[in-house]
């Protein structure tokens, strides 16, 4: 189960210290150009060692194109990418690697599988996410070129701190995606703080898609937003997927909450853009929530592989908020998800005649 | 997609007014006695018409079994199951064929198919929930003999009224799944008036499974959390999914929320009993947000398939709170997802030789 | 693994003497027309009874449409479709149910299940190939009616006869399928003779499918030719498979195999119209052996379940040659097969601009 | 799809003139011991440019395991496997990437791609099968060692030749893989003088699994036999599959063909170790038809991109027979198959107590 999408498949492999990562794409379409280089924003947005506020590791994340593309186009055959993994620091593992982590999951590979690799986390690590945002690269390129749809996010939440304002110019220009500019410096003493004080936080990122056209999606199993539910709840860390509203829509009327529409456009977006498991036109909105970071220097009571109690402390490198670079993950899921589930629907439903929308794009 | 599982699948079909519903559940070990009384207690659980707090259709909800069955054993080919539908009113949908219902699938299954079954929302119903249910008492029994796992769930909010008090021994006893007796008459009374006006509420669903052993789940893709994520939000309404804290883990230490452990057991379960996509051995916890029934007497503005704007009333059955009958659907695709997850634990694993849970379940 | 198929899935169920058999169709575009009465011809050319060469069961095989189908259209939804079975005789296998019959699956089912329905062979018999012939109804008709494609066969040798001549016009109008009129009094003779001594005998049957553009297939594990082979193996009493030359192309020379090409047209069709696992736009040609049936009344020794030597008599209703009903089955899964592929071909290439042929189909 | 299997998943990447090729094996069973220099055997087996017989390319094949293997065994987490190409040389390859090579997938990959690698073949080159040989190492070992099964196979006939006598001693010590020692130096003169002509022959290759025990595979779909027949045809070349007897049993008699059963073991074995899809506990016996070569330097008619007659020649380094080296590949498909449904069948029928076969493995 490390392959996911159904038409457009994503395999990736590799342990946050083997030699190597990497990931095949398959299903993909031919004619898409794309190069070594076009991975490289994507990348560097997820990357840690870019500022004090995420892990120290500082990994080069040069993808090789091993196959699939032939002067420069997506051959249709499947594109495999290799990440060479180059700031393995295996020795800081040795300690632990009797010891399961509390929040970890080394207690439930070491039961599922009786072997892990406890190097860095080993396949339960967040560096295999490197490769989901490599593999959207491709889908948000096709995305973006065929349908027009684009795909962002921005933090909406670390700690108990929200966003007081809104601004998608914003996002980019901070080191947490943070849409509003001026709560910057406060988040950037919160996060000093954090750090000196060896303990870790929560995190909320909110990740949309615009343009999408309505009729994506599967009725039932298939529901774009039941997949888009297990694409970000497959991410690390993630404990909770919200699709709109969300759990806000518990105490909502039914009143308020049924988004009405107009010929100028839909009133409302309680929905997320998504009725019945395919999408309405509206923009798709979709909200994740992150665990604080279980890997800690503060010391706590854990089990060793013996079945003795012991005290750990975990001394790595770790991200004080892994939500922080959560964003183009979940951009990744989002677009993975979308293109596969547009694929899905040109097979099925090629023939439907007139897709122009009755009610008019997000008013 | 209209089949759901790796090992252990689920096909349904049928359409709320159609002549039938049913399913195919593939994969079933053979040899778990199944006879056509053993679904009449959770159907009944999930069925409308037994209170006045649920839409007025009442079906029979009888039970066939076509196939996969034989001297009251399954056979390890595939159980056909099939329940007629005898109570559908179609005529209550002719004046809004030609519209589209706001919160409803009508307008993204007209756009992805060119084409709709408006009898009682077809293929869209919550009436498709039956089969779910069914089939998931054939994954309950499994679960429960096999591996003395239980699924369970109750109500944890509606609008904004949450459990004063929790108390298992009071969920089946009122027709809320509230586990606190003393609520009842308050919520009555709320539904009553609720119903009086014409609007409707959310609801939350809680659902847990005790006694599920550590190493159930697979990473990355197919993580037990995160088809638990697809499969709830695969259901009719609903809008959000949590895996223990969920969102609340947002606003979180670390130090809080990673749970230690002792020989005596784990000291909290933040993490919901699923590490890594790993089942750790604790309770399973999943709570799951339905958003406001959208089917309302009060009128609202919406299109017809004609591009006009039309004022739209729905007079047919309907729940004033979808989620009060969500409960054994939440149990069911909670049940679903981990005997699937089971048999393929034993396939890939079924070598690893000790399993006895270095930490104690649940303490 | 009783569902067949990547995009278009047909999901069967039933045994042969149990209440019904039935199929899910998923993933069918919208809008192709279906009424309950497309389905008898070709179950008709299936179905035993009709003349002293098959076994005498005599099944209505009135199938009823579940789901799926809305005043007369396919909605996109999954098309149920189900067979009440009507004349099973299962008194006719008491004797046998404790018993394996040689080149049965009983023995196997009992190993892999350690139960089994006994009754008419269970889920092993043929009985559930009418559901694939059903079916493939739905795909033969899009084929036509979206591609131009259409899909026939003829059975191309009885025990050691061989068809004396190529005539498509005699095939339908003899109960052998057979493409030579002149040689049918003699094969009636034949079979006579073989049914009064209790013998039965095997059969190749050869399907081809015209207008087939090129394009359709996958490489490598995908192939065209590749789920050919599967879904012809998974037919009962299925031996061997080839595309094209087949078995004959082993003591070829690659100058005379290879099918050279002109403006006019391939020169020949060695290949059977696929190349690296793709469709060329030439015929594609499969075909198909099937075992003569192993149910006799002659006796033949073999074990019962407690592990004795018995003398094993098979008193059934049987076919003195499985063969002499495949081609529709093998049809079926011609048709079932490419529309599959034709869909998986339009979702990844569907942007694929030109798809004139360069070569003209078949010359 | 790139992808075979379903629990036991490999996926394979690469061109024949690109910079590598490639695999992931998913799925795996943890502890399987592993190391790099397992692959080299089979590899050489498979490899060409190691006699006059075959292709002059001389690949290292030397296998780089990137990941999923720890401390020298399986973790559970996927077995990726890099091959460097490193004898490519891709300006044989210039005049022919405007034209299509007769008998070849240059063709239809144009059709349906748009756009093709012409290098060596690109995707559809047999240097893919490479990394089907390596993964099969992972479950020929497996195989071996937790159920003693082992796969073996030998060339059964070249152009019109057969073996005189089969003797399993002589396979591994001919280039041919040919079972009968005394007729190789009349088979080296026949492939000189074949090379010489400029012309090819084709192949049947079959290959057998002893020791599977009775119960692996599964009913109508994914019939063991139906995922054999998909295996071997999604090789490149072939054009026919058979199990057992295949198309002899076509002229057989039922009372010839049935494998009777003693307590002492099957008295014939015309099934090939299978019935109703399922193994039986006999020798398991697929055999295999390989097209010749198309790629010839003796001129063929032919096409180019621009719809011009061309003349074609073929220049690069190629076999004069496929077949020659593909027994390690069908091997391959075999024990890939194999490992696949014995993963399948333990976690369906992990429960089904015992398993003796009543009657003993093959007589």
């Amino acid at each position: 189960m490390n392959t996911f999408g159904h038409l457009l498949r994503v395999t990736t492999f590799g342990e946050s210290h083997g030699p190597a990562i990497g990931c095949v794409v398959d299903g993909c379409p031919p004619g898409i150009a794309i190069a070594a280089e076009d991975f490289a924003a994507d990348l560097a947005r997820r990357a840690t060692g870019r500022t004090r506020h995420t892990s120290a590791r500082h990994e080069a994340d040069a993808v090789e194109i091993l196959s699939g593309v032939y002067e420069g186009r997506t051959t249709g055959t499947p594109v495999a990418l290799l990440v060479r993994n180059t700031d393995a620091r295996s020795r800081d593992y040795d300690r632990i690697a009797a010891q399961f982590r509390p929040g970890h999951a080394d207690y439930t590979y070491w039961h599922k599988y009786g072997i892990r690799d406890p190097r860095g986390g080993g396949r339960s690590s967040a560096r295999e996410t490197t490769m989901r945002v490599a593999a959207a690269v491709i889908a948000k390129k096709w995305l973006r070129d065929k349908h027009g749809v684009t795909v962002r996010g921005h933090m909406a939440q670390i700690g108990d701190i929200v966003p007081a304002a809104h601004d998608w110019s914003a996002v980019e220009s901070n080191p947490f995606f943070w849409p509003c500019e001026s709560q910057v410096p406060a988040l950037e003493t919160y996060m000093d703080a954090l750090r000196k004080s060896g303990d870790s936080v929560g995190a909320r990122v909110t990740v949309v898609a615009d343009g999408v056209p309505p009729g994506w999606g599967e009725p039932v199993y298939g529901k774009l937003d039941a997949e888009l539910a297990a694409a970000m709840m497959s991410i690390n860390a993630v404990k909770g997927v919200e699709v709109g509203d969300g759990f806000a829509s518990v105490a909502q009327a039914g009143s308020v909450h049924r988004d009405e529409a107009t010929r100028a456009g839909f009133l409302s977006n309680h929905a997320g853009g998504i009725l019945g498991g395919i999408s309405s036109g509206q923009q798709v909105v979709v909200s994740v929530a992150f665990k604080p970071t279980s890997s800690l220097r503060l010391p706590a009571r854990g089990m060793d592989v013996d079945g003795n109690e012991v005290e750990i402390v975990t001394t790595g490198r770790h991200d004080p908020c892994v939500g922080i670079r959560a964003t183009p993950i979940c951009e990744a899921m989002l677009a993975l998800v979308l293109m596969d589930q547009a694929l899905r629907h040109r097979a099925q439903c090629g023939d439907v005649g007139d897709v122009t929308p009755l009610v008019p794009p997000q008013a």
